[in-house]
């Protein structure tokens, strides 16, 4: 039986988001002010039959552990989104 | 005073996603077997000082709607994530 999951990478705290620089740059001028820190990461979705290996998923292919954070959505909370069932390093 | 927000953005349902059968076809070969439907989509964090603005940017510069669904996670839910506070539509 698989199970729904959903992992949240984003940029490392004091790492450049060149992406996120461009979009807070470019949403005064479509009249959205007021916006800071934005910062783009990556959401990845997926169905898995054990969800104990999603932590070494994510340090060896889903995310780059040396730039960037990931957390772990539980299978629970995927659909009706609830607690955080795992947080990656440093988050 | 500013306000956390998330936005989860994925491609819809249909939409091919090259990204995500390329980490499909990745894992089995690192020993990750049993994963399947993997969709990879953006997270976008963000300080805003008006929320209800936030549908408005995921229309116009945070999402294509053609072929992206927007979720926008509200300020409360952000660090202990909970409900969901608005839905793209087609979500």
């Amino acid at each position: 039986m698989s199970i729904k999951a959903r992992v949240l990478i984003r940029p490392k705290q004091g790492i450049l988001d060149p992406q996120g620089i461009a979009v807070e740059q470019a949403l005064p001028a479509l009249g959205f002010e007021g916006v800071s820190n934005v910062r783009i990461g990556r959401l990845i979705e997926l169905d898995v039959q054990d969800v104990s290996q999603l932590d070494a998923m994510c340090k060896k292919l889903l995310a780059n552990p040396l730039i960037e954070d990931y957390e772990v959505i539980g299978p629970d909370d995927v659909g009706s989104p609830g607690d955080v069932a795992a947080k990656g390093p440093g988050t």
